[in-house]
C-alpha cells in the first residue's frame, strides 16, 4: 500500500444509506483510496461491521467492515487518512453545518451531498456532466480545502433531463410531479406501515428545493457569482413504494419549439463530456416502450449512473412532456458526490494519481 | 318481493372488478333492486358465485351468488327481470359497442362506465354533483331507453376537484400527474412482477382521456349539443402498486388569481346539490395534514365516493397546485355509474320508487 | 349522560397501533362508556387528537380526537372516569410492569394486552371462547380490582384453530410458520426499506411466546393454578409486508387420528358459547378455496374477531394441517382484551349495565 | 467464431421468465455457446427481441437480441445449431411433454427444469452438488441423447440445507413452509390485485413436489434405481410479495441427534466438491444475523447460485429448525439447469471444450 499513490477519501457520515452506497462505490476505485470512515460519537470507536447495520444487498460493509469508525474530527480524520484529500459528506443537513466548513478549512476537498450549503453564494451546486465550469465558485472560498455540493436525488433527474434541452433552445417553465424511492427518506426513513400499497405527499421540503436547485445548476456563472437559470420550476413530491429509482414526470415549455423527435436526440447525444471513472455512457438512456423508464428496471441504468428517459411526448399545455429516472442514492446521491471528487482531479484541481488512465 | 316497487337493475359484465363492485352497492339499495346479472357468454348459464371469482373484501358475490347469470341479451334480460329500468354497464369499451345500444333500443336506461361513447355528441358524460344539466342531451338520442356515460377513474378526481374552481374563476391549463391503483386494471390486470416494489407509466390512451373527458363534463349543454370548456391539459399516468383510489397531482392556471385559501373554501362547500342515496356529505372533504390525500387512509371517504382534497398550495408557474383523491372503482367507475342511474330518478326522467325517501 | 348506565373504561397506552384500535372499537359500546385516555407523559396535557397521528382508515380518532389525554396514574383516571371500571391496556410490556398493578390495586379491572403477566401463575390468559373458566385465577390476586390478559397476536389464530381439535382428541405435538403482518411491529414499526418486497424472519421472542401461550391457554385451571397442556409446539415467525392479519401455517399431530373432514365439522361449530357484544358469530369460518384464508380478503371476518381457516388437509408427517388466520391488532389484541373485559361482564364479575341486552 | 470449440446449447422456452434467466447466464459461458433460441410456434419466425417481453434487470435480451427464434423442432434447432449438444429446456410441464424426449431422441442432451419427468424411474434428479452420482440413471435411457432435470424451485434450498444433515446423521422427517416469490409463478404469473398487501397459500400442486422430489435427490441409486431417502416431509406453500427468492422455514428430525452449531458446521462445510462455472463458492452461506436470511438482501448470494441458511436452533417438537433461501429463478431453475449442463461435462459425458480450465 505504500506504493498507492491515489488519493485519500474519508466519507463522512458513513454509516447511514448514502454512506454505505459510497463505501461501496470506493471499492477498488482507481483513483481514491478508502482511508478512514466517520461518523457521529455514538459509532466512533467501532469496528465499521459494529457501528452499522449494513442496508444494500452485495457484500457487507463493501468489504471494510473492519475499518474503524472515526468521529467527524478533521484532526483525527486527518491523522488516520495520512494527510487531507477528498471528504465525501453523507451526513445530514444538521450535522454537515459544522462538520463540512471544518474539513475545508482543514484542507479537505469536501464532496457533499447535503442540502446545508447548497444554496450559499460561494459553494457551487455541480453535476459534472452540467455545470463543471461552476466549480470556479470555490475560488471564492475562504478555506485551505473547498466545498462543493451536488443536487438532491429528485433535482438530479429533472436537471439532467432539462439541461440539453435548456441549452439548445432555453427553458422558460416545468412542472413536476415525482415517484419518490424509499431509499430516499434513509433508513430507518419510512415505516412500513405507511407505504405498505400506498403512495404519500412527501411532507417535507422536497418541493422547495426542486423551485431553486434546477436554477442553479443551470444557471451561469459569472464574475459575481452564479446567475440562476431564468425559468420558473414547480413540483409535486410523492414517495412510492419502491426500492430505489426516483421517477419523475415533467411538463416543460421551451423558448423554442421543440419535437420530441430533436428533443430525444438532444437528449441521447448529451454527455458532458466528462471522462471520468464514474462516468456513465451514455449518460442518458432514451427508451422507447410506452411504459418506461420504470424503476425496478432502469434504476441500474449506467451502473445507477445513468438517466433514462421515456416517453417524450408533446403537451398540449408546455409543449413538451417526457419521464425521466435516476438511482436516487447512486446519481442522486453517493455517486454524485463521488464525480464530483472525480471532477476535482479532471479539472486539475486535484493530481491525477499515477495509476489513472 | 311482489310488492318490491324498486326500479329493476341489471348489472352488464357482472363478474369484473367493476361489476363486482356494482353487485355489492346494489344490497339494499332503496331505489333499485338487482333484477339481473349478466356477463359474457362465457359465464352465461352458471351461477354468479360459479361464474365469478369474487375479489372483494366483505361478503362474497354481494349476497347474489345464486344468481344466474344471463348474456347480456336485451330480451332475455328484459324477461328475467320482467320489464326494463336501468342497466349498469361494467363491460369493456369493446363489448359495449353493440350490446349498450341494444339495451336501450330495448326501453333501458343505460348508464355506462364504459369508454366507448364517451365522446359521442350525442351521448351525455356526467358527474351528478357537476353536470347534471347535460342529461337533456339524451333528447337527442334515437331510442327507447337511453344511454348516459360517467368520466374514467383518473379524470373522476381531477373534474370534481377542478369543478367549483372553474364555476368561480375559470380554468385556463392544467397539468396533472397520476398515481394510479392496481384495481383501475380490472382483474387480474397488472402482472405482480411488474408491479412489485414498482411503477409503471400507463401504456394505453389513459393520458389522452385525460385530455377530452374534463373539457366535455365541464363543458356547457347548448341548443347543438355539448361546447367543451375552453381550457387545456396535459396529463402523464402512472400505475403505482397500491390497491384502491386514484392519486392525482394537479398544477392549475386559473382565468383570474385564486389564493390557495380561497380555493379550499370552495372546495369544502361544493356539492352539487344532488339528494341521492349514494351522493356522500360533504362531496369534497379539505385535509390539512402535509402528507395527505393518500390512497390507504383516504379512499374509503365517504363510503368510497367522495373526493379528498389536500396541499392546496401557491404554484410558480401556473398559480395553484393541489393533490386530489378519489376511489376509482367507486367514485370513479360503479359508484359513479349508479349515481347516474340515480340521477335519472331525481330529474323525473324515472319515477320515484314509493320506498324511497 | 348522566343516566349512561354504562361501565367506565379507559384504555391505557391510547395512542399507539393497539390503544387507536380500541378507541375504535368503543364507539357506541353497549356496556362500556370511553371514560378516559391515558398515554405516556410526553402525550399526556394534550388533547388525543394532538397527542397521536391517527393511523387508521375511518374516522380519524375515533370519535374521541377531543377527549384529553391523561397520564397513566390510576388517581388521575379514577377522577376523570368518575369511579373505576374497566382498564384496557394496550401499553408496552414495559410501562405495563409498573402501571397495570397500580390500577388493579385502585381497583380497576385491567383488561392487558402486554405480555408482561402473561406467564405469571396467578394472571390468567384468556380467549373467552376457549377458557373463560380461568378467570377464576383473579381469586389469587391481591388487588381490590383485577388483572386478565389475553395471548400475542399470533399465538391467537393458532390457539382457536387448535382449541376444537384439543378439546375433541387431544393435541400431542405442533409446528407452526407464520406470516405476520405489519400492523403487529406498532408504529412506526418496521421500516419500508426493510419490508418492501421482501420478509424477514421475526428478530424477537416471538417464537418463544408461542412455545408457552398456547399451552397455558388449553390448560387446566386447578385449585393449584392452571396447568398447562401437554404438548409440544415449535415456530417459525416471519415478517410479510401486509397490512394487517397474521396467517399461520400449522401441522398437528393428535392423539387420536382425525380426518380432516371430521377436523372441519368441530371447527365449523366451535364457538366457546360466550354471548357478548365483541363475539363473533361464527368464530371460525372454514374456507374451501384453495388460496384462503389470505389476509387482504379474511382478516376482517366478523368485523375482525373472526378466525378464518383454510386448506385442512391429511399431513404425512404430524396427521394434519391447516392455515388459520385473526385479524392482529382486532381478534389479536384490542379486541382481544375488550372481549376480556366483556366476559368480566358475562360472567357477572362486573354488573351488567340496564342498558345491555 | 469457427474457432469456437465451445459445446453448442440451445434454449428451449426462451421467452419466459425462466428461458430469459438461462438466456443471461450464458452470456460469455466458458464451456457452453448460445447456438439458438428456442420456443412455441407463436415466437418462431421473429427475433429473440421481438418475440419476447423482456422481464429482467440489466442487459436486454441477455445481449441475444437479434437471434432468431425457432419451433421447438430437433431438425430445425440441430441445423441452425450445426449440431447437437444441450438443450436447456425451460418449457412448461405441458410442452416438455413431447418436446424434451424428441430431443434426446435427436442426440441433445436435454436439461429440464420442467416438473414432467422428474418422477420417471429412468430420469435423474439432480442437484450437481448433492447427488451427481444420479447422472447414471440415463444409462437407463433409449435415447441417443439424455435426460436429466432439477427439482423445483421450492424444492432446492430445502434439498440443499438438508443434505448435509442427512449425509451426517440420517433425517427422519421434515415440516416445511415456504414464503415463495412471484417469479416462481412466471409470467404474467400471479396478479398484483391478489398479491399486493397480501399472501396467498399456493393453490397448485406444489406441496406434493416437496413431499417426492427431496426423497428422490436424497435417495440412493441401485442397480434397480433410485431408492428415494427413507423420511416423511410435509410441506405448506405459500406466495409473498416479493420479486425473488423462495425462503423456508424447515423443522427436522434427524435419526441421531445434531446440536444447531454442529448443524452450522455441516452446512458450512458442505459444498459437494463439483468444479465448474455455475458453482458457487461456498454453497452454503451460514447466517448470525436474527433476521436473516431475507431475500431481498440475500436471494443474490453466489450470483444466485448459494444457498442461505439462518436461525439454526434447537426446536421442542422436532429436534432442529432453521430457514433456508435459494434465489428460486436461478439457483431453482435456470442455473439448476446451466449447473446440471456442466456436470455432463465434469463428469465426462460430453467433451470438456479447449478453452475450458
Amino acid at each position: 500500500m505504500s506504493t498507492d499513490s491515489r488519493i485519500p477519501l474519508v466519507v463522512l457520515g458513513a454509516t447511514g444509506m448514502v454512506g454505505q452506497r459510497a463505501v461501496s462505490l470506493l471499492r477498488d476505485h482507481p483513483w481514491f483510496r478508502l482511508a478512514a470512515l466517520a461518523a457521529s460519537e455514538r459509532s466512533a470507536g467501532r469496528t465499521y461491521a459494529e457501528a452499522c447495520r449494513w442496508l444494500l444487498p452485495g457484500e457487507p460493509y463493501g468489504g471494510a467492515g473492519d475499518l474503524p469508525v472515526l468521529p467527524c474530527d478533521p484532526a483525527a480524520v486527518t491523522e488516520a487518512a495520512r494527510g487531507t484529500g477528498v471528504a465525501l459528506s453523507a451526513l445530514t443537513s444538521d450535522a454537515a453545518r459544522e462538520i463540512e466548513p471544518a474539513f475545508a478549512e482543514a484542507g479537505w476537498h469536501v464532496v457533499s451531498n447535503a442540502s446545508t450549503y447548497r444554496e450559499d453564494a460561494d459553494v457551487p451546486l455541480i453535476i459534472p456532466e452540467v455545470n463543471p465550469d461552476h466549480l470556479g465558485l470555490v475560488e471564492r472560498q475562504p478555506w485551505a480545502g473547498s466545498l462543493v455540493t451536488n443536487p438532491n436525488c429528485t433535482t438530479m433527474p429533472v436537471v439532467i433531463a432539462l439541461a440539453p434541452l435548456h441549452r439548445a433552445v432555453g427553458i422558460e417553465a416545468v412542472t413536476v410531479a415525482s415517484y419518490q424511492a424509499l431509499s430516499g427518506a434513509g433508513y430507518p426513513g419510512e415505516s412500513a406501515w405507511d407505504m405498505i400499497g400506498n403512495v404519500r405527499p412527501h411532507p417535507g421540503n422536497e418541493e422547495a428545493k426542486l423551485t431553486t436547485e434546477p436554477r442553479k445548476v443551470l444557471g451561469t456563472l459569472g464574475s459575481d457569482g452564479v446567475r440562476p437559470a431564468d425559468f420558473a420550476i414547480s413540483a409535486r413530491c410523492v414517495r412510492v413504494p419502491v426500492a430505489d429509482g426516483h421517477l419523475v414526470a415533467v411538463h416543460v415549455r421551451t423558448r423554442e419549439p421543440l419535437a420530441p423527435a430533436e428533443a430525444e436526440v438532444l437528449l441521447a447525444g448529451f454527455d458532458g463530456g466528462i471522462e471520468a471513472p464514474t462516468a456513465p455512457r451514455p449518460l442518458i438512456h432514451v427508451l422507447q416502450e410506452r411504459d418506461r423508464p420504470s424503476p425496478r428496471w432502469d434504476a441500474g441504468a449506467g451502473h445507477g449512473m445513468a438517466v433514462t428517459v421515456g416517453r417524450v411526448e408533446t403537451c398540449p399545455v408546455m409543449g413538451l412532456k417526457l419521464f425521466a429516472l435516476a438511482h436516487n442514492t447512486l446519481r442522486g446521491a453517493a455517486g454524485a458526490a463521488l464525480i464530483n471528487a472525480e471532477l476535482l482531479v479532471t479539472s486539475g484541481r486535484l493530481p491525477r494519481p499515477v495509476s489513472a488512465p
